[in-house]
């Protein structure tokens, strides 16, 4: 039988509250699998950005990456954000240890192409090498992902972190049972977005289709949702969207994904 | 017998110039036997803190680690500068991987107390956890430090690269033949600091001792050559000062620190 593996995602509302951070870091650390954890960036690159004189660009609502964000990014998501995220874990005797997708070229990507927008310095995944991640995973050493990965050709990319989680899930289900989990500001996917406890407890394809035509799913949950699929798709034996309090107590509502 | 290992300690000076660090990388990826990379911080970090408002303090030459001081070195050290020089070495087939002390606690220190000066978030090394090093070293992966460690109680410190270099070579001396190389901007320790060729070829404990006296050997050099003396003193098998040519070519002037 294959040994379990945990693939957490926290989002950048989560990274921003220390109140929220501290609590979901201790319940991670107990976890009792192997585990992995990818951080988004919050506000904080942003605010930085601003401090330094960086004007941020957004086309239709995402960042544009241009070489001076993308060393905040850097700075910011692979240094402060994930050293701060290592250290806390260390401390609470969770032996972890932080990565971008250039460690080890544990995440090969390409810089997007320029069809009608340019995102500038922004990474599509193209490879994921787990010899390393399966070697401290071996060793009870739990990787914790920042969203920065590499061309191999020295220059770093901003990777959704949505999809390196999806994409490190499909990659070491080969060898590991693996849960994938997005934790998000919400208790699960929403059948009504004013009422918080609507949750769906399970989201297969079909009905999200047709929430998607309804526009009861639209905007950033589509993105997230399709790395879902895909992730269940590409042999990832379950997936599940939920706030950080999942982490702790698996009975609270949740979302499963279904295909 | 022991494998060989090459610990390597590049300033601020090299990170600062391209012309120096793109060269510099290219000789460290075609090194030929196990290998380890410190790396200082040079000025990015200071010019970074007054961009976004922070007076740098220096108390007798050395800068005093503010709560927001460290937070810049974080992202800096362990972000910006650590993951250019992993993407630079990656792109020349050298699968290297960034760490702070944090990382799988490789190295825990303690913050410095406070007699005379307060240093703020300093950390002086108490241990060095060498497994995870060498089973990256095992699998051909180049382990590639900053400057920045942990207590194992959440807190990161900012911590002295050319300390780190001696604790990480004692450390692994223990099982490797172990060469710590620290390259500045001089070939090697200069009888005259007026003649950039008069390098003393190999310099030994009493004759250091006079030198100091002499004040030929002085400030900054003082803690750098402690530093090897105490890594010898400690097991390290050779310990050598030069530029960053030396490890192209052994055969160029350098200065090795002898017992």
């Amino acid at each position: 039988m294959k040994k379990q593996l945990y693939i957490v995602k926290i989002g950048g509302n989560c990274i921003d509250n220390p109140n929220e951070l501290g609590p979901f870091l201790e319940n991670f650390a107990r976890l009792p699998a192997s585990k992995i954890l990818i951080h988004g960036g919050g506000k904080i690159a942003t605010q930085i950005s601003q401090k330094l004189g960086i004007v941020p660009k957004l086309v239709e609502g995402r960042r544009i990456t241009s070489k001076e964000e993308l060393e905040v990014v850097t700075m910011v998501y692979a240094g402060l954000i994930n050293k701060k995220i290592v250290a806390t874990l260390q401390s609470k005797n969770c032996n972890a240890l932080g990565l971008s997708g250039a460690d080890a070229n544990t995440i090969l990507a390409k810089k997007r192409p320029v069809k009608t927008i340019d995102y500038g310095f922004v990474g599509d995944i193209e490879e994921i090498n787990t010899e390393i991640i399966e070697l401290l995973l071996q060793k009870n050493t739990i990787p914790v992902f920042s969203a920065i990965t590499h061309d191999k050709k020295s220059v770093l990319l901003n990777t959704n972190a949505d999809t390196i989680a999806s994409s490190l899930a499909v990659a070491l289900s080969q060898n590991y049972e693996t849960t994938l989990i997005y934790c998000f500001e919400k208790k699960g996917v929403l059948k009504d977005t004013e009422d918080e406890n609507s949750i769906i407890s399970t989201l297969k394809f079909q009905k999200y289709e047709e929430l998607k035509k309804q526009e009861i799913i639209y905007k950033g949950m589509i993105p997230k949702l399709d790395n879902c699929f895909d992730a269940l798709q590409k042999g990832v034996q379950k997936v599940i969207i939920s706030n950080i309090d999942f982490i702790k107590n698996k009975d609270l509502p949740h979302t499963e994904i279904l295909l």
